[in-house]
């Protein structure tokens, strides 16, 4: 519960200054500014007085109770400050100070004794490194925080991982008169965490939108858990940076993180419902849309406008984010007929000319409202020097209180009417300086309707041999090594993912009983555990059509691999499948993911792979093979026959099943697998397991 | 020439009014507002003042010399007053009433009819349908144009197809305190071009930079030869709406033209070296960096930062938008370790921390310049609030205005310190509001940079067969159809372009000799002009061992085509290839278009194909070939060897030359084309070609 760190009772200040270049003066006069709520005790044993206010020593020599500290000393000396504050029965301490974890090995040590100290006094440490703070809440008031962006009372609420990006979201909100609900910039995260002020602010009711920052995920599996808890209720919109490879480098240099979270990062939004964003801009212009817009219940959209060419650029851009473009009912076309001017446009975008006032540019949304075809609305408005546009701005003002639906708008005009656009933000509808920036703001909230309509997932466990598979690995347990194949493909036969027949033989004299149970042509594979890269190395002969070519191959292989005296397995040689790749990958603190793809070329040039965590509904598992890009191949192009999607499904999440079971599994290659025709199934034609040491 | 139209000595406004509502009465005012230099004579037959000017019932009673005349009567009496125009010896007439081609066949008619009046007497008409011009230049300062946005001297030039789009982008500029130099918006373009317009600005000495929107290109070629002229020179930036088929449907409802020019504007992009842009904002953004800095000679860039998180968003978008992280040099290393403190980050981004001041912010960027290794810099600077921004400022801009490289910047600050965000700018460096944005724009001069450094294209001319293949053109001339295999192997084979093996033959009887000449493996494929789509009718067996199996397929195909008594192709049959496509497509008014992708699905599905103008040089084929996704498997991937890129240039370019010879090659499809290793070429397996009546 942070209820005392985002609406403290009363605020103590250890590091207040007369300076006014110090954190500790800033941070007070922002309280100050803000007018905070509650009584504000500056701590500072120099001075009697910091600004007009009495002075303590210590934070022990105030006479009244303490919810929240700012400290802003020196790193050496919090260690001293945090035990009276604990003493003092403080309940949370924001620390402001830097020089812990992100300096090194003794900064840690620091970081470490003061979160011990802390939480032997049951107070929460907020930071070290951290910026601070924010509620607006009329009745609280707090900015807690040292920096400078003006806050005033909002329902978006925002947590960011970089003071900097935090500042500039702010920013953003500020210039274009937004306000903020909650605002949190977190720092080392040494026991506050991002997941916990997430979660608080799912809860908080007046928060009707969240935007996070992250850099690094501390605790990936509690964000999913928090996560997947909040986005039913409300959008959560995140910026992970870090996302190139360069950038997530400059993020360990930054923050002492030093794992690539990149693609589990990404398989955690889409799981939870979270909507990922790659700029500042397009997430903080999708939350002014959340802020005050309902979610559209489709992602049919209407242009409209009065000035052609921006009309088409804001069609340009949300058919490239996803949008469609409605179909005017032909009611709506009756009515468009009746009101607008004959040089009008009535189709999509709906084009009122520069001449029309408001009776034709506002009678034109009230009607495009009330088509059932229509979810949404782009607006594009020029504030044309010829038509009454106050009028047109107070009527779309009007409508904009009322609407079920989303409306967004770009204004084109300057401070002459800034009028207009003041009498239409202050309708709900957001006013952006581009039809792009519209667009895409309608294309997140699309995207969100979505999510906010998806039912719970429903997770089908399938009756697997579980022991077959225990007695299987427990042979090999203790080891970091990868699996015989034989083995690979019993494990995968206990858990019902179907293999092509395969046996493993040991000498020659096993060849021909093996070739009853085996029908030619047959593949031939060198089996050891050294041997990994099979096929580099010649140990892989296809095709083998009759009983002299397995021999010839059986032959060669013996004698090239005597060395390492190995087993072989015989297999089916298929063909007519089309070639997927499925696999499954361990992470540290989540669930492992699995990764569907085409095979070969696909998943090497063109990466066209999709991944997902465990475990996997059978909408996931649909949800992924239909977003690769060679997904129409899966189809069937050029007449063929599409493959059995349902099988690869099921596949899928076998494999989940699987690699959740079993801890020691580290990652799994299903390397071909041949989809046949619709209704003919898929079958492994080759496999790798790596177990670690679980 | 268009001097009379941007540089006007006078203006007439024929349809002046003292309604303030009316088109006339806004451009007189703004004329006046903007304090244009020369003499304005109102037009308006039944007033005899306009505003403090005596009115002139008609042109004709004006007693000096008229430049220019802006027109905003009714459409139908536009032709009796451009006659009075003409009689008076007018230059230009800026039509700003609509009512022409855009509304229809009788529009289009009067459309006509006023550019033969204005012909005749030696006048230029610009629109109609259209919003004016502008031009900066203290010595003229016209606003002949009805809008709204201020004007103020700048030196980057607008030409936009849609008003509403020239507005928006002024807009932002208007906003960031930038000016313009010229603008024009043209409407209808019945006589004046966009064409000759951009050739005008790529003359105009004060112009630095060109931003171009365009719906739909009149004149493909005029454009191509025009910007290929002028990109060398200064950069232009082009945003072609329309990008998406719903946006060119909108397009085409708006501006009354109806062809898809994506494909082709995309190809005249890139062989005129234009930089093109998807949205507004980033064309817009990056000419503010074009019109104040440095075009960099090179990729590396540096990002220099007082806050973390925002610069590794930096790194990001600069990765993402194709630049590198420049590798400071160990002389770069040193100077910064003395410079900064301690705390700092003395690698790529260098993070200076909050606390820097002038001395080390400014001096690490000094250095940084310094650095051979480094070609940009992106700059993050938070107004901290206890350092001396404002110092910091003024360091930053010496060293901007100084810089012989470019410098971007994101300032992170309000109003308070409006001064920092005045200096930095005033020293020409940019300031943006998201490091994304600054990102954006270096990566947009940065391929600038790379248009600017390219050589003129060596276009090569092969010693082809012309007259071999006008012969075999001209049996089919005048006709719309496809060719006979045979007919265009020989064509190929005229040009240099290499086939399989193949001959034609009419009976059975002919096939024991034709296997003299071509050795087995074969393919045989029936050749009747009807049969367009031959493997979907059965129309091909391949890999035809011996001579039963030939023998076979005949009697099979004979039997099977009897009705179209058709020829017969037989062909080597090849294995080991890479295959790829390659065709041609003629377009109206421009260059065929060249096309090279991989086969099959990669086209199909993955649509990784590549598409530029002819003629070809060298250069153009080898960069459409690196572009293609698939080109790792050009190159070789699994320790394959790569494929004979050369021979696949040699063979785009022998086919450019093929398809701009002859103007009735309406398409080519060579597909596939196998690829072999390098050194062993490549040859052309199957080939449709279709003529039309040129």
């Amino acid at each position: 519960m942070l209820d005392a760190l985002f609406k403290p009772k009363s605020v103590a200040i250890i590091g207040a200054s007369n300076n006014p270049l110090s954190i500790g003066h800033i941070v007070m006069q922002n309280l100050l500014d803000h007018n905070y709520k509650g009584p504000i005790y500056p701590v500072n044993p120099k001075s009697k007085f910091i600004k007009s206010f009495r002075a303590y020593p210590s934070v022990t020599d105030i006479p009244d109770e303490i919810d929240l500290v700012n400290i802003s000393i020196k790193n050496t000396l919090v260690p001293y400050v945090l035990e009276e504050c604990g003493k003092k029965g403080v309940k949370f301490a924001i620390v402001h100070t830097a020089g812990f974890k992100e300096v090194g090995a003794e900064g840690l040590r620091l970081e470490k004794e003061i979160v011990e100290i802390a939480h032997k006094h049951g107070m929460r440490i907020y930071g070290p490194n951290s910026q601070g703070v924010q509620n607006s809440d009329p009745e609280i008031s707090v900015y807690a925080n040292f920096t400078f962006v003006p806050m005033s009372p909002g329902n978006i609420s925002i947590v960011a991982q970089s003071g900097g990006v935090g500042e500039t979201l702010k920013l953003h909100l500020y210039r274009v008169g937004k306000g903020i609900r909650m605002y949190s910039s977190f720092g080392n995260e040494a026991d506050v965490s991002m997941n916990e002020i997430i979660d608080y602010y799912g809860q908080d009711e007046e928060t009707k939108v969240i935007m996070v920052h992250i850099e690094t995920l501390k605790d990936p599996s509690g964000f999913l858990e928090v996560a997947s808890r909040v986005t039913p209720k409300k959008p959560i919109l995140a910026l992970k940076t870090g996302r190139t490879s360069e950038g997530t480098k400059a993020v360990a240099s930054h923050t002492g993180a030093l794992v690539e979270q990149e693609t589990i990062a990404d398989a955690i939004f889409k799981k939870s419902g979270v909507l990922r964003f790659d700029t500042q801009e397009d997430m903080v212009d999708a939350a002014i849309a959340f802020s005050s817009q309902p979610v559209p219940k489709g992602d049919r959209v209407v242009i409209v406008t009065n000035t052609g060419g921006p009309a088409i650029i804001g069609v340009d851009e949300c058919i490239s984010a996803g949008l469609k473009l409605a179909e005017l009912s032909s009611k709506t076309k009756d009515t468009l007929g009746k009101l607008v001017f004959k040089e009008a446009t009535i189709s999509n975008p709906v084009d009122v000319v520069a001449t029309a006032g408001p009776e034709q540019y506002g009678g034109t949304v009230e009607a495009l409202l009330k088509d059932p075809n229509i979810n949404s609305l782009l607006l594009v408005f020029v504030t044309a020097p010829f038509v009454d546009c106050e009028g047109i701005a107070q009527k779309l003002g009007e409508i904009g209180k009322a609407s079920k639906k989303p409306i967004v708008c770009q204004v084109i005009t300057i401070e002459k009417w800034a009028e207009v656009i003041r009498i239409i933000r202050e309708s709900g509808i957001p006013v952006y300086d581009f039809a792009e920036t519209a667009a895409r703001a309608l294309s997140s909230m699309t995207e969100y309707g979505k999510i906010a309509q998806r039912k719970a997932p429903l997770y089908k466990e399938y009756d697997v041999n579980k022991t077959g598979t225990e007695k299987i690995l427990s042979q090999h347990r203790g080891k970091e090594k990868f699996l015989p194949q034989d083995d690979v493909f019993k494990i995968l036969r206990c858990y019902g993912i179907p293999t092509v027949k395969s046996m493993r033989i040991k000498k020659k004299a096993e060849l021909d009983s093996a070739t009853l149970k085996i029908k030619y042509p047959l593949v031939l594979k060198v089996d050891a555990e050294e041997i990994i890269h099979k096929t580099e190395v010649g140990g892989v002969s296809l095709n083998l059509k009759d009983n002299a070519s397995l021999q010839a191959a059986f032959n060669r292989m013996a004698e090239k691999f005597e060395k390492e005296k190995p087993g072989f397995i015989l297999q089916e040689h298929l063909e007519g499948g089309k070639e997927v790749i499925m696999g499954a990958k361990k992470n540290e603190g989540v669930q492992p993911t699995l990764m569907f793809g085409l095979g070969g070329i696909f998943v090497e040039v063109i990466k066209d792979v999709q991944f997902r965590l465990a475990p996997l509904s059978r909408e996931d598992t649909l949800e992924m093979i239909h977003s690769i890009k060679g997904h129409p191949i899966l189809e069937g192009v050029r007449g063929e026959k599409g493959v059995d999607i349902d099988a690869l499904a099921e596949i899928l999440i076998r494999l989940s099943q699987l690699a959740t079971d079993f801890p020691e599994i580290d990652e799994m290659d299903l390397n071909p697998v041949f989809a046949f025709e619709k209704g003919k199934g898929a079958k492994v034609v080759d496999a790798r397991l790596k177990i670690v040491r679980a």
